[in-house]
């Protein structure tokens, strides 16, 4: 039988997790490099970019930049996309102990 | 009474719609600047960075480069999620008018 206040509880509980993860995801560093290293940018686990390295050979080859620049960037997007992916995974994961049906999940 | 051809034509409907707007952030340009356009990124609507310029100048000036390139990614990050969450909303919007209850709407 549907059991509203496990429903509430459910809520109240998802919510926590979202904020735990938001958290958690401030915390996280990504990092992508293009150019063997010539270039290296971060990000934290909401995209947020913290930190960006050029190395001063490429302050001569604006073109050569510029590309090594794009082309971490993407990567590092999609470093993100996936690390996003996968912590809303784990949040789902979590939720699954939640038996809004009532009864005891065996019975 | 819930009638389950409804929900097929529902879930098919939904998957046209994604496939649309995937397609259409794929051509939309979202441009972002930062130092009064010394910097300028752009990216299409699903965030992968398809432009960057930067100016002469700035390549005298490593620290201010960085700097300007870390606020330009920001805001475009910014745009890209703004702009997907409208056309999430939209989409959501035009699947309103199926009605996987049967029966008339007003019904």
């Amino acid at each position: 039988m549907f059991d509203p206040s496990q429903f509430g509880a459910m809520l109240g509980s998802m919510q926590d997790s979202i904020k735990e993860l938001e958290e958690r995801n401030q915390q996280t560093t990504l990092t992508a490099k293009s150019g063997g290293g010539l270039v290296s940018v971060s990000a934290n686990g909401n995209g947020e970019i913290i930190d960006i390295s050029i190395d001063d050979s490429l302050l001569e080859d604006k073109e050569s930049l510029q590309i090594l620049l794009m082309s971490a960037f993407n990567d590092l997007r999609k470093s993100v996309e996936e690390n996003r992916q996968s912590s809303a995974m784990n949040l789902l994961g979590n939720l699954g102990g939640l038996n809004i049906f009532g009864g005891k999940p065996n019975a």
